[in-house]
C-alpha cells in the first residue's frame, strides 16, 4: 500500500507532466488528486493538460480540480512568452494530446485541498509546482490546515543562486509574491525545492531516446515534451546541459527527503521591486526557531536521476 | 606552540578591536601581522586604531601595515554616516585610547601579505574583515598566492539574509564588489563568515559588565567600546537582541572550523546596481565541483560565545 497520499498542484507545462508521471509510477505515492493553476499556460488548459496526460497514462480515474485562474492581488492573467518559448503555446510543447474523456471535477481546487488536508491529514503531502496561489487561499479560508497536514514540499524560489526570471526571483513566486509571502511564513512543514537544487538535475537527449525506443505511445510523446524542453532550454539557459527537472525532483523529494540536503530556515518573500519575488531568510526572525521551513541546497542528484528513469521508463513501457 | 600564524585585515572599529583581542587571546594562534584598509575609518585612522589596542593589550610588537585606502574601483574613500554611528567618529566609541609608541610598519599591506603567504604557506590564515580590496591587490600582483595559502576566513557578505546596507548587500562587500567579486570567484580555500552567521551571535550589556567589573584598562575600554556598539545596534538593529560578533566570529571559526555549518557554493559577486554587492551562487558554475569556496549558514553560537567569553575576560584581566 502506498505511504503517502499526494495533492499535486500543476500549472502543467512539460516539467510538470513530468511531475505526474513520477507521482503516478511510484510505489509509495497515492496521487489523489491534481490541482490546476494558472502559470506556464492558463488554468483551462494547465488542466485540460492534466486530464490529457492521465488519460495517456492509464490514470483517467485521477480527479483534476481547478483552482485560481491569476494571482492573489491581480484580477487577470497572461502567459508570458517565454513560457510559451519553453512549454509550448499550449503548454505540451504544440502537441495535440488526445483528449481524456473525463472532465474536470466540480469541486473548487481550493475547497478539494483543505477537505482533503482535514481528511488525510499527516499521510497527506501536498506538492505545488507553480504559483502559490491556490495554497494561500486554503490557508486563508482555513488557518487550521497549517498545523493539520503531512508536508508541502513545493517547486520555487531560490536562496543560494539568482532567480531565473529576474536576478531575485523564480518564475513560480514571480507570479504571486504575496501569496508565496504568506506560505512561507506560515508555520507549515514546508520544504523548498527551488533553482538551487533544480538546475542540479538536468535530462538531456540520451535519455528521452530511450523512452522513444519503447515503442509506446508514452514513451514517444514524454520524448516529445522533453526534447521540446531541451531545445527551448539550449536557448534560454545555456550554461545548463540538459534541461532542468524542477516539477519532478519536487515530487520525488516530497516522498524521499533524504534524497536533499536542507537547512532550516525562516524565510520571507520580498514583494517590492527590484527584489519582488525573491525568497530570502528572514532578518528579524534569525534569532528565533526554524523548526518548519527548510531549503534544498544540494541533492544526490545520481540518486534521483537513477530512480527518475527508472520510474518513468517503466511506466511508459505500459502505456 | 600556536597551531597557526594568522595575519588580520582590519578597518579597525570595535568589531575588529574584538577581533583583535580574540586573535591575541587564542593559544592556538600566533598574530604576526595586521594590515589596515579604509572601511568603518579612513585607513589612517584604523592603522592608529590597531596600533593602540595592541598597546592596550600588550602587544605592540605586533607589526601595523598600511593597505589600500579606497575601493579598487576608485580614487577616493569617505567614511559612510552609519559607521560612524555605529563605531564612532574616530571608530573606537571617540573614546582616546592611549597611544602606541609604535609607527606603522614601512612596507605595504599588500606587500606584507604576498611575502608571508610565500613564507609560512599552509600555516598561514588570513582573517580580512573589511572590504576585500588588500586581498584582491594581492591576487592581481602575485596569482600564485591563492594555491598556497592555508585558508582565508572573511567577515562579509550575506546569502541566506538580505544585506545590510542595501537589502542585497552586506557593508564590506558593498564597499568594492569588484575586489570581492576577483576574491570570490577564484580558488582560494575561502571560507565566508556573513550576516548568515554573524547576526546569530550577540553580546549584551550583561557581558561587557564583567569586563568593567575585572578593574583592568582593557576591561574598562573594552566595556566601553562595546556598550557604545551595543547602543547604536539598538537604533540601527533593534530586531537584535544585542550587538552582532561579525569580526571576532571571522578570527574564531578561521581557528575553529566546527563552529560552523557551511556548505561548499561556486560564489560570485554582483557589480550592477540594484544587486550591487550581493553575494551569491554562481549559477553558471553550479554544477561544476565547488571545493574551495564555503559558505557558512549555522554557527554553534553557545560554543562561540563560551569561547569569546573565556578568552577575551581572560585577556583583559591581564592588562
Amino acid at each position: 500500500m502506498a505511504k503517502y497520499k499526494m495533492i499535486l498542484d500543476l500549472d502543467t507545462g512539460i516539467d510538470d507532466a513530468l511531475a505526474i508521471a513520477y507521482a503516478l509510477a511510484d510505489q509509495d505515492c497515492d496521487l489523489i488528486g491534481i490541482i490546476g493553476s494558472y502559470g506556464n499556460v492558463l488554468v483551462e488548459q494547465g488542466v485540460r493538460n492534466s486530464l490529457d496526460l492521465l488519460y495517456l497514462l492509464g490514470a483517467e480515474n485521477v480527479p483534476v480540480y481547478q483552482g485560481s485562474a491569476c494571482a492573489s492581488t491581480k484580477n487577470r492573467f497572461a502567459v508570458e512568452p517565454v513560457s510559451a518559448t519553453i512549454h509550448g503555446k499550449n503548454g505540451v510543447a504544440n502537441l495535440s494530446l488526445k483528449h481524456s474523456p473525463q472532465k474536470p471535477a466540480v469541486e473548487n481546487g481550493v475547497d478539494f485541498l483543505i477537505t482533503a488536508i482535514h481528511k488525510y491529514q499527516k499521510e497527506l503531502i501536498f506538492v505545488p509546482t507553480g504559483p502559490l496561489t491556490n495554497l494561500a487561499a486554503a490557508i486563508k479560508k482555513d488557518p487550521a490546515i497549517v498545523n493539520l497536514i503531512g508536508n508541502v514540499t513545493f517547486m520555487g524560489g531560490a536562496l543560494s543562486v539568482p532567480g531565473n526570471v529576474t536576478p531575485a526571483a523564480e518564475a513560480n513566486i514571480h507570479q504571486d509574491p504575496v501569496a508565496a509571502n504568506e506560505v512561507l511564513r506560515s508555520s507549515l512543514p514546508l520544504t523548498m525545492v527551488g533553482l538551487d537544487v533544480t538546475t542540479r538535475t538536468l535530462l538531456t537527449k540520451k535519455e528521452t531516446k530511450k523512452w522513444r525506443s519503447l515503442g509506446t505511445s508514452a514513451g514517444e510523446i514524454y520524448a516529445d515534451l522533453v526534447d521540446y524542453y531541451i531545445e527551448a532550454y539550449q536557448v534560454t539557459n545555456a550554461h545548463l546541459a540538459g534541461c532542468a527537472l524542477h516539477d519532478p525532483l519536487a515530487v520525488a523529494a516530497a516522498l524521499e527527503p533524504s534524497l536533499l540536503d536542507t537547512v532550516f530556515l525562516n524565510m520571507k518573500v520580498d514583494t517590492d521591486l527590484p527584489f519582488e519575488g525573491r525568497t530570502i531568510g528572514d532578518e528579524t526572525r534569525i534569532n528565533k526557531p526554524a523548526e518548519t521551513t527548510q531549503v534544498a541546497l544540494d541533492v544526490n542528484k545520481k540518486r534521483f536521476l537513477n530512480k527518475f528513469m527508472t520510474r518513468l521508463t517503466g511506466l511508459f513501457e505500459k502505456y
